[in-house]
């Protein structure tokens, strides 16, 4: 990862913490924030929004405010898909999930105050962001977070693993509505919110990193399909194999594992040349579409 | 209750079901979004709104948007708190609750989508609020809602049930803390929220609304309190005598039956002192307040 990367890491961590300090909230639920929140993971959505606000100009100062809000809306996702009568995983980046280490309750409710903390600091009177920034970053995120995105894929995918449906139904174009919605959503609010900080962004630019958001949302995807068959758990730090220990179809089940390797390389590239026309800043935006489809874990 | 807060309460249905209706939400999620958010209730919180919207000359159509938004982030608050690993409630509003009704995981994901849907119509291009009005509005809510306020509330209340805590340590201002954060948060951004919405309203009378609210508030959590001992499970739509199997701290244990009744009256008319002084058009506050406390589920 080039210095800008590995600098806007250091940055989100550092808000997210500073975030996550408020003394007015009860212990044990800022423990559980903090715990899952500030666990590592690749901030692969900070990243976005900081690459994006790059390329079209943006203060950094806006970009920390959003990049932050991402994170915290993902660790969200990851905490409530993790509980029993979701995913009912035990492991996630290498430690205990929120419910194991706390309790259900605790684990739900901090996943519900993560979600409303993106929305607080967005709209916080000390953001830098502009009212109609905050307007239109908030609706994007809410959009991409809400029914029609994250959380209606999370439901599309629990009702796709359920012991009743048969699953040879669930064809590529299904697999993909699921993914689209459930991953790419998320990562396309994170490009988008991101190149929202600016100013001066102009229309068709965002339709061009939003269309670059999708391929890579997408291969990000197939990329976490092809690595739940080929990691093994202590390189994943989350339980290798679950896929097919939920019955879930995947894409190396649906092409095979070469054909879906190949895939993520294509929709990388497809990424790229999404960006091609929208100016020279584009480098940092590059650089995430081969981390995502090259990562190992 | 007059025609005003009765057509209010129309306005809100309406609205309401015209939001939940969106095509492009799986049908699973968005039935059990529908199930719990159209299945009637008080509207307090709506209605709080467009009173405080009234007393301070708002547009109406800014009060709707509103009123919507604190009446999803309500329904989310009562799935995820009847949730098993929570309060373990079977009955609400005289139905099963969500997770009985369907299952655990859509009741968790249906919340969410609540939730996120509240700022979703807030900042929707669509709506007639300023930009300057969904900021103010959007942080509002999410404080409210979040980590200090609500979340933060229900995190507190189920500290205090674990059974290893010794009962008698919850006193009156620790039990007062629980439920000025739980309950009394939303309501206070119910009737500010409701004021936001007029361009001319000024600091001095979003104080004394604020303060109406607060003691609103906590009448409305003593009376939900004196109503769990004398009520029956039929008339209250949802088990009675909850609090003293969950081992609940409450006015009636704490202060005595009349004295708690008393205490209700007592905000009742405090809360109407609150307002005296912003304009001629408070009534419709004045009745909720009379509302709050002589209602009988």
């Amino acid at each position: 990862m080039n210095s800008y990367l590995i600098d806007s890491q250091a940055r989100v961590e550092y808000i997210l913490d500073q975030s996550l300090s408020n003394n007015d909230v009860p212990a044990r639920l800022r423990d559980a924030m903090r715990y899952s929140t500030l666990a590592g993971g690749k901030r692969i959505r900070a990243l976005l929004v900081y690459a994006a606000g790059f390329a079209s100009n943006a203060p950094i100062e806006k970009l920390d405010v959003v990049a932050c809000a991402l994170e915290c809306i993902h660790s969200y996702s990851l905490i409530h898909d993790d509980l029993p009568s979701m995913d009912d995983d035990d492991l996630r980046r290498g430690q205990a999930t929120s419910h194991i280490q706390f309790d259900e309750a605790t684990a739900i409710l901090s996943g519900d105050a993560l979600l409303t903390l993106a929305f607080e600091l967005i709209n916080d009177s000390a953001s830098p962001l502009s009212d109609t920034q905050c307007r239109l970053i908030s609706h994007k995120l809410a959009n991409c977070a809400g029914q029609v995105g994250m959380v209606g894929g999370q439901m599309l995918d629990i009702l796709a693993t359920q012991p009743d449906l048969d699953l040879n139904r669930l064809d590529r174009d299904a697999l993909e509505d699921i993914h689209r919605k459930k991953t790419g959503a998320l990562i396309n609010a994170s490009v988008v919110c991101g190149a929202l900080c600016s100013e001066t962004v102009s229309k068709t630019d965002l339709i061009s990193l939003s269309n670059y958001a999708n391929n890579i949302g997408l291969a990000f995807q197939v990329v976490d399909d092809v690595l739940d068959v080929e990691s093994d758990t202590q390189q994943l730090g989350k339980q290798a194999g679950a896929d097919n220990t939920l019955g879930k179809s995947t894409y190396p089940e649906l092409l095979g594992l070469n054909a879906s390797k190949q895939l993520a390389q294509t929709l990388c590239q497809d990424a790229i040349d999404c960006i091609a026309s929208i100016g020279d800043n584009t480098r940092h935006l590059v650089e995430l579409a081969a981390l995502v489809v090259n990562r190992t874990h």
